[in-house]
């Protein structure tokens, strides 16, 4: 599909070269640069050059393109412990409206470095699942 | 690159049905299926069908035909604020030593359900992020 800009959206602007980054991989589909407002050192953004605001509104063709570069940018960073983490919606932290994959080294236990996760895990009885199961598959 | 399994995995068990799954979407590369410990409702797992402990270890092949699949599940989920995230090392957070990219609805600002984030961002140096990226590149 082809590219889709947005002439307002900052991340459009740097695909763009209007805004200055410090570029990483650039490929036909997508662009990657460093976090210039980084969680720790090597956090890095992926965009697919094409604006949409949720992952779920993205050509398969710019996702499928996304983690091959994340990888490239992984292995060049170095780290060990890492996240790679997309946020959809101010509900879920995401801050700008243009679809972004971070990959964010975690070089430590520390809270004060790396991305801070909280696991609220739920015990749902099998029933409940089966249920939820059988629901989604409807829609698949 | 062909399929790789670990007979002791118990992700690598789930792809083979040796253990059950409320299972979703299946492609020849990747498998999905609902956490039975979920966040919040529909928290789902997508794994590649190759047993690599960290992303950066996936051949590209199998991370490409993992985003689709989980938009596609995203869409059935029908959440219209979720975080996808693939976490790598145990100072990452990561507990089952497969790669495996959670989509995690977040219906409210609960830390009771869905991920919960903290984002201790840095103010880094222009100078910094210079040198940094100039490394980086010279990886790339």
């Amino acid at each position: 599909m082809a590219a889709k800009s947005l002439a307002s959206c900052i991340f459009c602007k740097i695909i763009k070269g209007e805004i200055p980054s410090y570029k990483l991989v650039e490929t036909d589909l997508v662009y990657s640069f460093l976090d210039i407002g980084p969680l720790s050192r090597g956090h890095a953004l992926i965009i697919p050059k094409y604006h949409a605001e949720k992952m779920h509104e993205t050509p398969d063709e710019y996702l499928s393109a996304t983690l091959p570069v994340a990888k490239k940018i992984a292995l060049a960073i170095g780290a060990d412990d890492y996240n790679v983490l997309q946020n959809n919606g101010k509900l879920a932290h995401q801050e700008v409206n243009h679809v972004h994959f971070h990959v964010i080294p975690k070089p430590s236990e520390s809270d004060d470095e790396g991305l801070v996760i909280g696991w609220p895990t739920h015990k749902v009885p099998q029933e409940d699942l089966k249920k939820l199961h059988e629901e989604i598959l409807l829609k698949l």
